[in-house]
């Protein structure tokens, strides 16, 4: 067996979330507990939290599906329009077919439009878009791509701590050497440029290139942004941006700046030298629409025989599954005002960022009421990753269990509330802090009913083990 | 850059798939030809070749992602009570959510039910089937699990030749070392243990371990499939089958046997020992849903720290897109008799598979009338390939264009009758034989004219460089 597979972790689908499952089960089968249903805030699945999915996506895709509906009266004239196009675009005009290996021609430019309309007008090229199967895919075909080498020489990645763990886990798969720089907690999780250097420094004696660099995917200021790219132009680093929250900007005086936007608006050499692979997806945002696997990745700067690899590469796999291809092209080509189906489109979207950034807001605010949680204000995507403060005997009690701290409050809190949430040493965290992580999507009512137990729980933790 | 990529080929969308695109691109220019149109019978795409879908498959999945069409009347309540079956399988009853890496639970069981009733009644078990993104998918997982070890302990993978090439690609990524054995073309390709033996035994030569043996997809017989298990057992491979044709079976007196099926029927020590994955596809079969992405793996003794290693690794790629997994659903669990959809479904699926059989009756005849052309009989699957003879002085002529004969024939042919075939280079050809591969899946009207022209080319082919 290979023993890159074992090494390979990954937090949010871990321990906790198989002890979570047994736990259904045996409620299922009548086992008493303190709780009557488990809440799974461990995943960003907005859907599995009661998210309603927004209908123009829904009826285009189902119109593809099935084009005898053409014929029903209820559908809009614009979805039936647009999936008429969709259609086209396809060999033999069916979803069955299987489209060209980097994705539909006609998604790939309404990719680029939306790019550019993102970007101010900065020009977006379809042959850069490259689509896939959810952010990840294309994410591992990027590294897949870029690591190479052995021993000292093996490439090393930059990720940033805390990180989702799918970097780390594709990493161990890879058997790339993961080089961790931390984000600045106190300062909201801030990227800073010192702390990178530092990293590339400890990193450049145990491996030797060490030529990528892993965006955070929290909210960045534009000068961070920068900062970073003139770094990564000094030390030669490929830029790997995740920037699949874009759409989910909630606090204010916050702003999504994309990497592109800002490479390009730094003029020479930066703008035409700095190579950067941009990643996106349907499963975040407002549509949420994790199952249907869609995404895509825009190369900047690629050298042209890598991109040819990249070409080759993704046409193993032969195409991303089509109806997430169709999902991409409704979110990237909205209806437009005037359009039958744009005020539902606009009502429902509207719905469900506001809804979010509410969330966001309470999140922060409860957690902060309870003395040992330390939360900061969530500016974007649909995550909180609150500190707590343990004391000794509970760390203790942790060693005993050979669990980490964290782990060890995680699954008290699983087993007497119901409540599933990823211990902070899954993402990484500073040695000696302990933190874990939470969506902010169930329903509001429900989220905050969620906040308050979870505090209650902690207090009382701390209380046991005081 | 990661040099193991650039040894990666892919020769179904390789360079003569690439030449067809510019053509088509040429003649929408207005660019004049000898044709007006390219056929692609290169790839196994049965939509993009005008085949139907099987419109239950396609009301079903409609009804998932826009729910809305419960209303619909003219939509059948077979389809619409199994939309809602699944849906309630999804986490917050939406298309849009996760789910488990896996697979949804009830689709990995009726995958279950339809293996038993397909075998004959040995069982099977939800927890041994992995859902995945197209049998490609699993067929990498399974690899990137066994293959290990560097130099001459690295693991070496039997493969048949001729193979289809998304085997030496996935093998080319994963460095794995590729040990061939020939299947026997003078009797219909099929299956030798002595040339295995010889395979092995050179391989090992090579490369230590040499732990895995990958099922050639054509049809084989109940005896050659015994003597394979039994190989397998005293050289302790892997069994890997690629069973995505059970489904498309036309010769007479040919069957569909699985492995798993006479691995179990032989009894000890075979049945409880020799370790076996099966894959299956929605994109072959009578849906040929390509494009929709779906697909299985079943494990069969398979180490029980292997299996978890296996559903950790499906885990960092979250899950496959849920549209396919209801496809499959569908597929394995089809309408029953006397149930609304029941005629329709089964007339449709009739109909491909009849006009499948007689489209491979009709490559086989028209192929063997031309001298030089040899094929033959397509006893299965969905591709010929024949061999052809070809004239030293083509030989000498390709040489000078630095290109394989057949990828020269193949190639000729495309500027000259815009039809795409994909050269046997490819696939792997014992040296000094070439052949081209083709798939039998335009119309049938068209597959005649296709055959005849491509025949026609031939015999000029020949002429010319005689």
């Amino acid at each position: 067996m290979n023993p890159a597979i074992r090494r390979v972790e990954y937090a949010v689908r871990g321990p906790i979330v198989t002890r979570a499952l047994e736990i259904e089960q045996e409620l299922r089968k009548g086992v008493p507990k303190p709780f009557t249903e488990v809440i799974k805030a461990n995943i960003g699945d907005a859907h599995a939290m009661g998210q309603q999915p927004i209908t123009f996506l829904r009826q285009v895709t189902a119109l593809c599906l099935c084009p005898e509906l053409m014929k029903d009266a209820s559908l809009p004239s614009d979805a039936k329009e647009r999936a008429q196009r969709l259609l086209e675009a396809c060999g033999g005009q069916s979803v069955g077919s299987y489209s060209a290996s980097p994705g539909i021609q006609m998604v790939r430019e309404n990719v680029a439009r939306y790019i550019e309309r993102r970007d101010g007008g900065i020009p977006a090229r379809s042959e850069d878009i490259f689509l896939s199967t959810g952010a990840s895919d294309a994410i591992v075909n990027v590294l897949k791509l870029l690591v190479a080498g052995s021993g000292v020489s093996r490439t090393g990645v930059l990720i940033p701590i805390p990180q989702y763990p799918l970097y780390s886990a594709a990493l161990a798969e890879l058997e790339a050497v993961q080089v961790n720089y931390y984000l600045a907690e106190e300062r909201c999780w801030a990227l800073d440029v010192a702390e990178l250097r530092r990293a590339v420094a400890e990193g450049i004696q145990a491996v030797s290139p060490c030529p990528l660099w892993v965006s955070p995917g929290q909210v960045q200021s534009r000068e961070c942004i920068e900062a970073v790219i003139k770094f990564a132009y000094e030390e030669k680093l490929f830029l790997m941006a995740d920037e699949v929250y874009q759409d989910n900007i909630y606090a204010e005086g916050s702003a999504f700046y994309s990497f592109k936007k800002v490479l390009k608006e730094m003029g020479p050499p930066y703008a035409e030298e700095v190579e950067l692979a941009s990643f996106h997806s349907i499963s975040k945002g407002f549509m949420g629409e994790c199952g249907l696997r869609g995404g895509y990745v825009e190369v900047v700067n690629m050298h042209p025989e890598v991109k040819a690899e990249l070409s080759k590469l993704v046409s193993v796999r032969l195409c991303p599954p089509v109806i997430g291809q169709m999902i991409l092209d409704t979110v990237v080509d909205p209806p437009k005002p005037g359009e039958p189906s744009y005020e539902r489109f606009q009502a429902e979207k509207e719905a469900v960022l506001g809804a979010l950034a509410e969330k966001a807001r309470l999140t922060q605010e409860i957690f902060n009421q309870t003395p040992g949680i330390h939360c900061n204000p969530v500016q974007g995507a649909m995550y909180s990753f609150p500190r707590i403060d343990l004391p000794p005997r509970a760390l203790a009690a942790a060693k005993e269990k050979k669990q980490a701290p964290d782990m060890f409050f995680c699954m008290r809190l699983l087993e007497e509330t119901g409540i599933c949430v990823v211990p902070g040493s899954g993402f990484g965290q500073k040695e000696g802090t302990f933190h874990f992580r939470m969506t902010i999507l169930p329903p509001t009512e429900k989220l905050k009913i969620l906040l308050e137990k979870l505090s209650a729980f902690y207090t009382k933790f701390v209380k046991e083990f005081s």
